[in-house]
């Protein structure tokens, strides 16, 4: 329910924001989102803002959303709970 | 000449896109601007993606640019250069 699909220039994401208490905490999630992503080879765009991280996950290859893309926001999920 | 003037909800920001060989680099650039930001303590956008990092700077206070943008532009370019 948290995250939501958005369509950006014709293409389907997954998006999500986190919030933060300040830009340190949401610095250290875009670093331990970024660090995911390069162990998978899957890239997400990642907005760093004051207290505001938003994580947008899809598919380059096709152009939209595939299973994998599900799997990397559950685990991004569990980045910001752990 | 390479920072445009953009609007964004009614709030005119400088914004820039850095492009880079991979995400890797691309990351690090994002940790370079969010490490002036913090130290000055005025925070920008940030959204890094593979290969590119787009920057945008404004004054929240003011809902616009400032001097301290167009200073916090520049210090972003040396930090490209750099």
């Amino acid at each position: 329910p948290d995250w939501d699909i958005t369509e950006v220039e014709g293409v389907h994401q997954l998006r999500r924001e986190f919030r933060f208490k300040n830009f340190v905490q949401a610095q250290a999630f875009t670093n331990k989102v970024a660090d995911l992503a390069e162990e998978e080879g899957h890239h997400p765009a990642i907005l760093l803002e004051f207290g505001k991280v938003t994580v947008r996950w899809w598919t380059h290859k096709i152009g939209g959303l595939h299973r994998n893309d599900f799997i990397m926001a559950a685990r991004t999920d569990r980045l910001f709970e752990g």
